[in-house]
């Protein structure tokens, strides 16, 4: 057997591969699949890139494969889809077929367990870097998938769990201060994202929600793209969001909750809007994770921030941008 | 707008991006298609790399462009599948956002048109070199999907069109003898290769075909192929393998037909079984396109090479594979 072979062979032995609705799995030209009757298919794709969205030197591989696939599976959360297939181009250099390719697999079966993901599709290369490419594959009841264009003056925005916690993260891989025991805790959401599959389907099927986006970022960036989409502007409240919990002694690094919160990207929160006669319908905790209000849609199309002084600034798009001077 | 933003707007403006049934494409987090009845979802994933796949400094890049669809597309005329949608993650430096891009997207932009794809969504990048990554999304009647797995002892082995060009082309290339004007004729499979879609189609469509797979790696790797996914062995005559046509010159310089025909990869020809009996449908000509049998299915797992003298050897799977030392 060739090597490209070999490789996609274990691969497929370590990730979950097998469904109903998958005729033709890996191992053909493409895979085949089937579909229910009354869903639309939701599909997304995304890179995951040594040196920009990760460091091969600090970040385990376990964790890279886990993360690959969160990061591509919020997508769908966002839509309030049903995970179902993903197909992955990897391309690595030859130093990692062996444990960091094992250990990367294993973090990505465990990710595609816990997102009901089959792996449908594989295609590998050698390269000098680590390139991850995924593709994931979903379904929603037709006519149901939330979009980022329905939010209308008036409606509340919400958001689940913190903000900032992944950028704060990042930040200490970054500055190579992540390894201390003290630590560890700050790093988990950078490391292990998860997508909020079950809120986004709880709040399609509850029918509360009129635009929907991941926190994938920034806040100030992904609020933008409600705005834009929909046609509408915003006043977020900076008292009401919930901020990610920074150590005093990093605080003192320059590390600022509420900047960390506005453009910090990766947290793969749900942000969304409700109409405000729904508000009664979301309940602060689901699943587990805090839903706050932080702020309302306004017909006038700008985004402003409001301080505790009650004063309104431009919120300006602020969050992950690879091209960003 | 941010300008990974700006970078999709642009990719979206250039490149065929709505479909009747495409119901989201780009600009949301994920694309919402719906499909039609009757019919399965054919997916296959693609990555074209810089330094790997083609150099930035020899391929124009409307080539690239074209060539990166047209690559991942021949796997859906592999399985007698019509392309759909697809999804493109493009990772970039920032020198080639601006020239570049544009013939990049040129040259995508008329394979999409010539292969009848929209576009239906798109992940952008910075990164030190260029890495495509295609989603192609296709249909096919239920059931009707042609796989590598079909083929049985007695098939007739057949191959479209002549093997080798591409990789002749890629040859010149990497000797930095391709800029002759006399030579132009040669790179013109490597650098414009056509997925043979209208074909593959044909072939299910006439219901003549066991098995079929792309020569994206060389005859060689993929018969192999069709043989293991069949547990069938083959046999194939030198003799009747059309064959790429090298200039005497360049045949002095050790490039042999046969060896670039055997082994060389991204002719994106049909290769296919076909029973006995039903050899008589299957014209030589079709489309313009010649159809050459070249050798039967074995029940023997061995694959094996008949040269003029009558003599069998083995032939090993030699074609394209990064990884081989």
């Amino acid at each position: 057997m060739d090597r490209e072979n070999q490789l996609i062979e274990r691969v497929r032995r370590r990730i979950p591969s097998r469904a109903k609705g998958l005729r033709v799995g890996i191992g053909d030209d493409a895979a085949v699949m089937s579909f229910r009757n009354g869903t639309e298919w939701v599909v997304t794709t995304d890179a995951f890139l040594e040196n920009v969205h990760f460091l091969r030197s600090a970040h385990p591989p376990r964790a890279v494969g886990y993360k690959a696939l969160a990061r591509a599976t919020s997508d769908l959360a966002a839509m309030g889809a049903r995970p179902l297939y993903f197909l992955l181009a990897l391309a690595i250099p030859p130093a990692c077929t062996t444990a960091w390719l094992e250990s990367f697999l294993g973090g990505m079966a465990a990710a595609a367990r816990r997102f009901g993901l089959t792996l449908a599709g594989g295609d590998t290369t050698n390269y000098p870097s680590v390139v991850v490419n995924l593709t994931i594959i979903g379904e929603v009841d037709s006519g149901r998938a939330v979009l980022r264009s329905g939010a209308r003056p008036g409606d509340l925005i919400c958001v689940s769990g913190r903000l900032g916690e992944a950028e704060l993260g990042w930040r200490l891989v970054q500055r190579g201060i992540y390894k201390q025991e003290r630590r560890k805790k700050l790093l988990r959401k950078h490391f292990k994202p998860e997508p909020r599959l079950a809120l986004g389907r709880w709040l399609v099927d509850h029918r509360c929600v009129t635009a929907m986006i991941d926190t994938s970022d920034g806040l100030s960036t992904d609020l933008g793209h409600i705005c834009k989409a929909s046609g509408v502007g915003a006043k977020v409240f900076a008292e009401k969001i919930p901020l990610v919990d920074v150590p005093h002694e990093l605080r003192r690094m320059g590390l600022d909750p509420l900047r960390l919160a506005l453009d910090g990207g990766e947290d793969y929160e749900l942000l969304f809007t409700i109409p405000k006669r729904l508000a009664g319908r979301v309940p602060r905790h689901l699943m587990g994770i805090p839903i706050t209000t932080i702020g309302e849609i306004t017909r006038q199309k700008r985004i402003g921030l409001v301080g505790a002084n009650g004063r309104r600034n431009p919120l300006h798009a602020g969050g992950w941008d690879s091209f960003r001077k």
